[in-house]
């Protein structure tokens, strides 16, 4: 059993079991933001965590246990991705890239915001013209240092 | 004088001048994030927010016509980008894309985040450990209609 | 069962059964363009169209679940289609797209056409030179603002 | 002089007399979609046609002479185009292409619709919630033929 | 059954039954050249062609109905084929493509030659020196006309 | 001088001289595809062929001494040609390349059509439906041996 | 059965069997290069020497039967070899590419080496300092010809 | 100056100078294979050599100068040559590159050819049916070793 | 079974016995760089190591037999690896890359690191201000000649 | 002034006044590593470092003050670096890159080895076989955290 086939069996499980990411996330006591990207394949749960979601969705012991494993991550099939909602992200990326360089350089100095250390919150913000998707992440800034 | 002879004057005349990017936005009364992007060529400024970046700068007049023309966006060379502050934002669209699909689509159904009728907003966040760099997204959210 | 395999469960059934598109399309009250493309994996049914297709096709039940999820989009399996009807429409692209951006900067202003708020019509229109296909578009004029 | 050259000479020219792409398609009694396409590259004029045009446009008798050239075609500078209004084109083409395959062929059997024997009209239609971009294509039905 | 099955299904029957292209051809009453693409997958069969086809190569029903859908075009599994003897034929392309646009161009104007109203002879073409292969190729042009 | 500046020169005097490709090729006494394709920087003009052309063309000394330099071939920018004449040869490659490669294996065993030991002919051919582009290409088979 | 599978197979065999690439190659009479580029799918054996491998490596019927028909050709799974072996060849060709160019035209004139009429030698030669891998290739002349 | 400019003066004052390659590798005491490939940016030149060839070749200091600075390696373009006949030896590597890794491990073990401490050279070979292209290539094995 | 099959059974077996890659490693009396890098199918064991492993891991022999053959080398699915942690290696080569190139010609003239006689250490470096990750690798300098 | 015509500018400098790279650091006291990289393009300097080598290698104030700024990074003109040198850092990637991602996550668990908190050490290793480079580096474990 691949990682792929454990991130497929979670997401046919959780259709059938009609669970939402937040109630898997609440059911581990961690955000909705991490707990997705960890069952979609990009995080390592600890024991007790992958027991929980085990139950929840009904995995087999072979599947719980990978969830333990440190996944090689990306989840994107292409470098361009084809996913209209997902290609924004990626088009945000092409057009503010050099202005979140000239931004962060003109205020921290030279270095990069960490994609580790790093969390990140969705909500729905209401809006009487429509309402708007708001994202909030937050990287810690880690400095070049000369030596 | 193309748009990219146009962009990497700004930066060099920025330089000359010691002038910050907030400084530049301030004097045109909008965001620094906005004002960043139309600077770097994403963006397209009015006659009057021209004449003032120009006067500010001193760009000649072509500059300050081509900065009041919508330009051909995109501000990265390759599509994945070799500097390492812009690539850790590639990273996060690679890692976390399937994230942001799965909890948009859950929340509003399907459709997507604009990255159009979309604004940015970055802040230094102090932190003991480390300063942290902040972000908020907000895009307005688009639901794909049957017809 | 991944979507694709419903893609191709749909191709294989309609085939079998003899069914046109504009049959499918009207057995759920909506445009043959919308319902090709969201039996095609690009759109996403409700609960009572995806029952009704289902029965028309008999379709197995996980099918029918599945097209109620909002599926990974991408129709195509290579960037530069290799097909050659679809080539011609890359090729448009190529050729016409600075003209579209042209005539909608000089008309509307810095911003985009709507892929989203979009909908298609493809009729026959008869010609004594020979037929010719016949596309209106029609997507909402998003702008940029300034902020 | 090459014909790109030639091709920003145009788009310089047109923002320093301040015409707008209808303007130049009167002059030459072509539609303003065949007539820009010809000024960014795409298109022949014939003698007549490039000289009224180098004469709104001030330009020197090389570039009249290269208008009257058959061009190297394609005016996108990378496969998936960065722009955010040409990638909306490109992604509908990725959305929608088996949709157009699907219905095209149902329709008219195996063939293609031309893009050369093709035109294009694009239009405001102005809406409550949002003015729409419209455009109609049209493309003549070339079937394969067995031989 | 997806028609790349049908295509390598097609091509063991024919090994094990010791068919050449001709003689397929031959049954259906059409040339080799336009019989062999449509077993490789290429072109759309009719339902007469297809049952012939289906009984000497004793296919069943299934990949009879195929052959007489039109199929997803293009057979190559890389841009640039790695086969020898196709590569040859992207050489060409490479090599004279310029030289084909500028003879066409100078005897027809702007245009292309159509590769759909096109057909095919491939011929031994007898030589002391060596056999040569012989290739004629036969395409409508098709102007671009102004509008 | 680089050959590519040799060629763009050549086009250039060739339409202010308003020479044929033909003429220059009877001026040589060879096929306008050989001449043409030599013009075009793909093949190697002897002295005397060179001095002739350089005569009609009124070519500088450094580029009729360029023209008898074997050149680095390749006459197109990208891989997948984006001028719609030039890829059609593209498309008749990625459609027919397997129906090439089946039946040049059928008759004469393992080998290729020589691209190198090889000619070309392009005509005009008269149709009251539409005049029509003959290529006939003529290439020696090189058998693969065993050794 | 795939003439890839046939290739993994054989691989298989050839490793339980523990037979050498000169073992088999004795006994079909030909070179040790030649019969392992056939092996491997590249080249094409005759009835006889199909059926000599065959025996040894106790093939299916259906593998003798592929290897007597002419593969599709090239052996590496990606354009840029990743294995260090093989990239060295690669690099080969992009350091001496185009010494090999110069040379041989200087040699010979305008023309290629065939890579069709060609044979291949690969010895182990011993040196005090290491021993070393000898290739010898002996490739023909094949010259352009104006026409 | 860059090294690229040093490479095309150098072949630009060879054809002026009407030196041949061996000529040129015979006032340095080298092979011609390696003087072609240091004066093509290949390989790097000692002050001796450099100012012999300078000399010859009547180069700027700056030129002589870089000569003897490494190079940044690799010739060609793109990486599937476009030129017929540096692609044959693009060709070789993919058609018999799993044939050269297949018998060097067979005889040497783990490990590779080296390509630097390597050498080359290339020879007419007389043949009555047609002269070839003679190659001999000879480079150090290295085995992988375990630790 | 195929070399990839192989790794796989190799990981999944480590994870059921929970044993670490030091663990094997000693087993077989060699580094845990050097055997990670043979059980993830980049290095070949020799029969007594492979045999070691495999009564360890309880693999088939089959796949014992495997592991003593020289594998197809190259460990990351695309060129640009979408890992996180692998990334920051390939970075490391972007950003180092012409400082390695420049320090190492400086120091041992032109020529390059090997990287098959070659060693590599990975240790756990304490630090106070978080552990951090020692790497050191030693190759053999190997310089080009002249010849 | 572009930073790549700063750093082209800064070799030649160097060439000409004969300086080594560790001369540089010296003279501003951080690491060759490290004054490499930035005098490169790769690395930020202050004020009293860019004018000490400013003077050292008599630079423009305009290339003096761009060393101040923070440069967009990467130094490789294409993906898979063709040079040999810098290709084996990218093949040990490619080789070694799962063993460092299996080995980091057995010692460390999920996260990376930071390429920003790093530092780099190159020495000649001497070796009666043949001196060595020998590479040390280190970078701070970055752990993933849930949230």
């Amino acid at each position: 059993m691949t990682r792929n086939e454990v991130t497929e069996l979670i997401i046919a499980q959780k259709l059938r079991k009609q669970l939402t990411w937040p109630q898997l996330a609440d059911a581990i006591g961690r955000s909705k933001e991490w707990t997705t990207a960890a069952l979609l394949g990009q995080m390592t749960l600890n024991a007790e965590q992958a027991a929980r979601i085990g139950a929840m969705l009904e995995l087999p012991a072979e599947a719980i246990e990978q969830l333990q494993v440190v996944p090689y991550k990306g989840s994107l099939p292409t470098t361009v991705p084809a996913d209209p909602l997902i290609y924004r992200f990626h088009e945000l990326v092409n057009v503010y890239g050099t202005t979140f360089k000239a931004l962060i350089h003109e205020e921290f100095g030279d270095g990069i915001m960490s994609a580790i250390d790093f969390s990140l919150d969705l909500q729905r913000e209401p809006d009487p013209k429509g309402d708007r998707v708001r994202i909030v992440m937050s990287g810690k800034f880690l400095p070049y240092k000369s030596y």
